[in-house]
């Protein structure tokens, strides 16, 4: 079956899914997109992504152009489209077509995408390094919300792949860890799980969030002393929570994190 | 006239220029831009725009799929399909499409799109704020390029708008200035005209090769003492000079940029 995407108010073919030249998502990166999860045919933590959305686009002074009920239509429509009950969606916000320059129009008619995709298939661990190339900026407020810079996301992942890793961690200008390029890190010591405070860099990730809400993952800066000394390390996003089975080449005790899955 | 674009191998109307919604440029920002001038029907500098070009490719692990005198050739064609013979240009060059996920597929297909465009209408002078929200990270090797994650830069020009002012200048990590938002920052002192060097964060303008080619202009730091202090500032890009006339609502002596003039 061909994939369906959500353009703009019409669910066409992926393949036919145009956007114009002057789009400021695509000369400039100015937007945000939010990567749900699909449970069940449904949706999970649609507020909760709405709120990072709609704090991302207050900072970026860009007016949404639906609520938290509509997005979640928005969504589920497209889900049920593809006749996908389990996977994820991709959610892309713009600030639509402009002229040259910076500045953006004073009325910007935003652009919006929603795609919708079966479950990855990932190994079940992973392995990472530091990233060298590139540092998270822990004083920006872009480092809060998910915007289309991924360029500095990218090249930790080309690096990792260089060194023959999967995955990357960033450090902030602190030295310590921020986070991982598609995720947030989480790091046990002895019996305790910890997870970067967002004023470290960390993206405020919607599954991070529900692990605090459970109290078992605590935040607590990371430094890279800690993160070698580790006794396990995991990456989470709402699509997965996968383990870290080795960093900078050093294995790390295979520690299942079978106590956090599920939230 | 109706604006004609050049899309990956074709003149076109720029209306009719339609980007595919999976292109990494749009979706991740995975990708470099170039603003040239046009003068007398040629373009000014392209060996180079086009080394700066490369430069970034090659951080990027993009393979660029034209070499400098085809590049000449597609800007030519299109400011003359413009009957363009003044103005400026500006090339894009994507990752092109791509499946989900960062990392970049093995073989791209960049997309490229080059738009003409008469001189814009400025004002002759600027007023300027330096920037608070967002800094320039000189340890970056991506402020060494000129990519396509223009947030930063966009989130300053709206608080130069905000606070009655026209253009922003950003600082670097260690709080000394790295540029403005569109072009490099010139600084008097004295009889002297200085600018950052590029390890302060600045970009590395093609106009500030030439001035500094001319032994008019020199490289130091500038810390923000030094520039509540100059004598004069001014903004360079390829397509303008302008003196900096108000710094965070300060008056600043109107001194003429006029021995950099033609340079």
């Amino acid at each position: 079956m061909d994939e369906l995407v959500w353009l703009n108010g019409q669910l066409i073919p992926a393949v036919e899914a145009l956007i114009p030249a002057s789009d400021r998502g695509f000369t400039l990166g100015d937007g945000l997109f939010e990567t749900l999860c699909l449970q069940g045919g449904v949706v999970r933590d649609v507020p909760a992504h709405f709120a990072r959305l709609a704090a991302g686009a207050k900072l970026l002074r860009l007016p949404l152009p639906f609520h938290a009920a509509a997005m979640d239509a928005i969504l589920t429509e497209t889900a049920a489209a593809n006749h996908l009950t389990e996977g994820g969606l991709r959610l892309t916000v713009t600030r639509g077509t402009g002229p040259r320059g910076l500045l953006p129009p004073t009325s910007p008619h935003p652009t919006v995408l929603v795609s919708a995709f079966a479950p990855p298939s990932r190994a079940a661990t992973v392995g990472a390094i530091i990233a060298t190339c590139v540092a998270r900026d822990e004083a920006s407020p872009l480092s809060q919300v998910k915007v289309l810079n991924y360029l500095p996301n990218i090249l930790a992942r080309l690096e990792a792949q260089e060194r023959g890793a999967e995955e990357a961690l960033l450090l902030n200008r602190a030295g310590r860890v921020a986070g991982a390029t598609i995720g947030n890190l989480l790091l046990k010591s002895g019996s305790i799980w910890l997870t970067p405070p967002v004023t470290e860099g960390a993206l405020p990730g919607i599954r991070r969030a529900r692990l605090l809400a459970s109290g078992k993952v605590k935040e607590a800066p990371i430094d890279q002393d800690a993160l070698r000394n580790a006794t396990a390390l995991c990456v989470s996003n709402v699509l997965t929570l996968r383990p870290i089975i080795a960093l900078d080449g050093a294995a790390l005790p295979a520690e299942p994190a079978g106590e956090l899955a599920g939230l």
